[in-house]
């Protein structure tokens, strides 16, 4: 980790008070941010999900009901996160794949040209397609666990990020 | 892990869809759950949103953001998880407690008396309330990472839970 | 058609403003609703949707994406339609079938024990399921119309409804 | 009808699944469209809205209640329609007329300077128009039919359209 | 002013943080709340406001689109207000009317049966139709100032309140 | 006051119904708001926010929890005022002091770079401010009053206005 900085960016320096950043000069470039998350839903739910013996696999809707609600919630991130900016995204990606013997990994990028990043979209995108996978099989367990939501990589901000 | 059931609740049995459950016939009866979620921030940031020589502590505005945000998104659960049933929560509560050297535990109970469970709504006021932490001290470092978002008891609903 | 009454029931009397009915006097009963709905894509489009010869159905995800679209419109009606009140709805179901050489027909029921119905709930549902596929399909033609949103039954209420 | 294309634009080539076109590449040009709707209210409502025998026309606060429902829900589409982009609407027009002995059409214009082109915003502007005519007539007849939701033009995009 | 009990009630006692009342142990009662507010537009602009020399009184729409964004936004005060429980509203009424040379003077009402009171909801819907009408009228002036929200009566609490 | 100009920018011309002004044309510019609010909390109830003998004060939880809910009601504007264009506002600043022996005042700032100003965003924001220390402080009386939201300064528009 790099050593932190002196000041929290949303603190306002004088009262201490939660404050938005200026983004007000900053320049519009491109920028584009993924974020993953694992569920780990245990083996059992795992191959029910991914069974093809079925006629109707439950992969497609399962998987399909949480990009959908991923990406309604990225685009709902300025509403949930207090003090996000609202953003016009241009492109928002999720991705849905088994990951482990009992684990599925979201991935989702989000990108606009803007004057500021797309990170917590990115993120709120992943945890929310996250929670929806969950809300779907707990009938089956609550043993249900999300892990590592986290930023993989981001560009076109002050400075760029890929996590090692 | 119990052994999966046969079906899964949200998929419609002929045609696989995707589909609400229908809670109409449920009685109501008092429901609470309680879930968590670790927010790994590393030692530095932690130490600078505990530290009390400053006269304007940070961890006070921080976490307060953080718990305003997750009680409000606990309130919009079933407008962010696609076939979650809109409900009258009637208690909220969050806390917020530094649990390691590098990490702070959130945990969100959620209460109502109905027809259905508030395990989402509890899951998604963790969530919100890590996002926002991981959102304020982002400018520090982007290595944050939001681990263990999980049920820890529910109870009122046609069968208990506790987590072991 | 059944004789008007005299009076528009969201007009005050005396001012001839828009208001809400005060339901605070009904009783609760169990109310349930059904509106239908015609999308007429023009048979290429619905060929397409409907093509099993491709590994990966297209009727799969446009159809699941139109169900949860309609599903949380219809929890979102009181936040749409100015003078319906809130509801806490248990149950939303939407089903989308071919029902001509070019058209699909989308059903949407709605239900709760309530003071007041979930007519508009249903209507909502089903219209904006349509306006989903339609997003959905539009690279392919404009000439896509919506049609036919009505309702077809409800049930509960002060006086029942079946349309011959 | 134009010859369908090969592949739906909101379904990802390789996994089939819904995404998000994206627009980051594309130029910001002026955008308007225009979509129409009628609803078939039946003869007797119709006269009754229309009546200017009353003090208190009923025309007035049930269309303008439709016109500020219609202007509302054009600027929430990307809430509604899980894949369309979050737009920055710079003019909504909403006009309601008379069309026939039983029928009014809504007929809702939307623009913009952006990427991405105003087509669901104008039809969900409309739609939400219609049903709330529906809402605040429905005390009289059931029988409102919503019909013939569709694009009449749009200009400013790849390819311009206009409905012969 | 009665004199203040020792505790905030929206503070927990031991962290001292933000915290939602539980009524989960209320008992449903027919709650009701009024508030009003005034809006000081200056003579000039009541006067165009309430001319009838004119075809077309503007009163009618300027008014009836701040009573629908009143109705609404009550809808949405448990969105707006960080602490306030979700609620199913059953009545909201609002009335506009001139109180003075320059002024005019909102009243909201809400009422429903529940656990909880409706103070803020009132307050909500008050304010929003206040803040409507100033932008509709502000392209003539923008020293128009809204004035003295506040609780006229609520009643079915724990303790009725009459403003004297 | 200066002199009203002829007509309402919120009615249209021919039909007098509500619609939006068209923004399309406007140049992009830099657009700064500022608004206040007063609320007349009482004395006693001042006193206790701001007592300092305490451990915890609660000035800070309850300031800070208006403040995220004016930032996050900022936001909404385009939700809440039927006629406001959607807006990406870059900035948006809330402080709240006491002003007097029983009063507090909030100042909203809110700016960005677009074709419309963001003054019912400045006003929205302290509005909501107002009425979430309204609730907060409640449980201690009901005679709190909310006064003189008005606009204080706004730049970059046609016209510049500073209130004298």
């Amino acid at each position: 980790m790099t050593a932190p900085k002196k000041d929290f960016t949303h603190l306002d320096q004088k009262t201490g008070n939660p404050t938005m950043v200026d983004v007000g000069e900053k320049t519009a470039t491109k920028r584009v941010a993924t974020a993953t998350c694992d569920v780990v839903l245990g083996n059992e739910i795992l191959c029910l999900l991914l069974d093809e013996t079925d006629i109707l696999t439950k992969k497609g809707p399962v998987f399909q009901t949480a990009i959908i609600a991923g990406t309604m919630a990225a685009k709902k991130t300025s509403d949930l996160i207090p003090l996000c900016h609202p953003l016009g995204l241009e492109k928002i990606t999720l991705d849905i794949n088994p990951s482990g013997p009992d684990t599925v990994t979201i991935r989702c990028t989000t990108s606009l040209t803007g004057k500021t990043g797309v990170e917590m979209e990115a993120l709120t995108g992943a945890s929310v397609a996250a929670l929806t996978i969950y809300d779907m099989c707990k009938g089956f367990s609550h043993d249900i666990v999300i892990k590592e939501i986290k930023l993989i990589e981001k560009t076109g901000g002050k400075s760029d990020f890929t996590r090692e």
